[in-house]
């Protein structure tokens, strides 16, 4: 990232990538000093020495993580969401990001000045600044990529592999949300219900990322990542990082109203919920006894937490889902492979 | 960055995308604790309270950046170097990085297995590891992008803007080489002598960022950035930071023998040496009495250090660039822009 004062004298150019940066970007990163302005070769900050640095990066492609003619500003929110939940099921607070776009020359400044106002807003509602990045062209679809930080107390993240045999599993929210607005998106599931139609695809829009619950469950989790492949797969990762395995009661899986309206009696529906991604909901581990210290948490903070059933020794990743009546239920597929 | 373990024997695809970081990429981090084995939600690292964080991301798109058909082990090289090289002229030392890649379906397993390679390799040249990432499809055009971490002593970064009137500006290595590298590789610069063109076209390739001698300018050099934009333009940008003018003496200019060679009394090949970009050699300001440690530092390296210029009270980024009589030099641009 160069300096947008002398090359934009240079190239004559109305608004090229300095001009964009320095419209669009560098108002973004004026929060945290570590950016130096946007006006240096990198971003320079420190790290308290009780504290550790959690580093996360996701991308999104336009036709692949979102629709391309998604609103700019839901597409920003869904882009630092991804990053901010990775923090989250760290346990980590959110700090700064960097941004990469890669843009095709038909993208104007309608889109870039909702997409910033997009990153604008999050970056207030999460307490976080932009420190750098970079942004070139492409003659394909757009490419965006976030690389988040957060900080942790030292050596207090959540892993993926602490989850012990008899402990709870829990899950933040809802559900299976994200997933039928994604066949609504799609146009292959019909929702009648206006305001079930909207509130599914705005959790598929605009995830909730659990950026303040989260680095409360350090020390509590002993386990933890966020729902992006499906719950099922999610917590068959959990398991197999673990070395155990899980029973979900998927009676207790939590679902918002407009799920439940959209999924009522129908068996093929609820197994979407159970395995569709993007939730964004944290999915974690935690002793017994933590339970009321955890009831406790949900209060303080107003994210719902259940618990949905409990670690075991067995198979390393394997997952039993039982249905209302605690028998084996059969779904077509755990989760789903993103690439 | 989700499991391998689990997803693989979900979707029981060959090489999905967790197949994929399993084999090339989860190697690549195994020098490195903090990236969990790429195994977790995030990589997490603490950085000792004495040292501050520098952090950078630059992103490739073939077509724009290299050619689609480059070999696979000299992009990886370039992605990685031209990160290094902002690390190095923030006088940071490497530490680690993140890598994302979007990739269309026609990259095979022979592509990959030459980026990593070429990862693997720059890896252990300079000392750093992969921290974590993100893979993606993508129906555009393979699109790269690293964020690199490096530490410099607290409060001890270079920035661009600390040229003060009276400094001497200096570079190190060479200039012009993958300029002319460039115009080699589009074809419209014909060099018989195989060896000059050899090396012009590696100097394009495989650019050797300065990152021995980069953190030893910490506390000697009051401004600096590397060379990416072209000389000429990189000198604007730290006059424009520095709130200062220069004079670029061009017959100081160091010049490879492939350059020279090719370039011979040519005034249009050495204005594209001055202007051309991507030389990633360090551009750097110190004080006329720095002279001595800068020589000393320069023998003790290996890494020439050229004085070739010297910055002056003046409108801030008015570069003048005088030929070998002290006469001013009339370029037909300054720079470019990447965009």
């Amino acid at each position: 990232m160069t300096s947008p004062k002398t090359a934009r004298a240079d190239t004559g150019k109305p608004l090229g990538e300095f001009g964009r940066i320095d419209r669009y970007f560098r108002p973004l990163a004026s929060g945290f000093p570590g950016a130096r302005g946007l006006a240096d070769d990198a971003a320079v900050f420190g790290v308290p020495p009780d504290q550790e640095l959690v580093v996360t990066t996701d991308a999104m492609v336009a036709g692949v993580h979102f629709f391309p003619d998604d609103a700019p500003g839901d597409i920003a929110a869904k882009l630092l969401r991804t990053n901010l939940s990775d923090l989250a099921a760290m346990g980590a607070a959110p700090y700064a990001y960097t941004l990469v776009t890669a843009l095709p020359k038909t993208v104007g400044e309608d889109w870039l000045a909702g997409f910033a106002a997009g990153l604008g807003e999050d970056q207030a509602r999460f307490g976080i600044a932009l420190a750098g990045g970079d942004s070139v062209s492409t003659s394909g679809p757009i490419t965006l990529s976030v690389t988040a930080f957060g900080l942790v107390p030292k050596g207090g993240a959540v892993p993926r592999w602490g989850g012990r045999p008899g402990d709870r599993v829990y899950v933040t929210g809802s559900i299976g949300d994200a997933a039928l607005g994604l066949r609504i998106a799609y146009g292959t599931l019909e929702v009648a219900d206006d305001s079930a139609r909207a509130a599914l695809l705005g959790r598929l829009r605009r995830p909730d990322p659990r950026t303040t619950l989260g680095p409360r469950l350090v020390g509590l989790a002993t386990g933890c990542l966020d729902v992006s492949d499906g719950l099922v797969a999610d917590l068959g990762h959990l398991c197999e990082e673990s070395g155990c395995a899980a029973v979900l009661e998927s009676r207790r899986v939590p679902l918002s109203n407009a799920a439940r309206s959209v999924i009522g009696d129908d068996p093929v529906r609820f197994a979407m919920a159970l395995t569709g991604g993007d939730d964004y909901e944290l999915l974690f581990t935690a002793a017994e006894d933590a339970a009321p210290a955890l009831a406790a948490l949900s209060a303080e903070t107003g994210v719902p937490v259940t618990a949905i059933g409990h670690l075991l020794d067995g198979p390393a990743g394997e997952v039993t889902v039982t249905d209302a009546r605690g028998r084996v239920l059969d779904l077509p597929t755990r989760g789903w492979d993103h690439f």
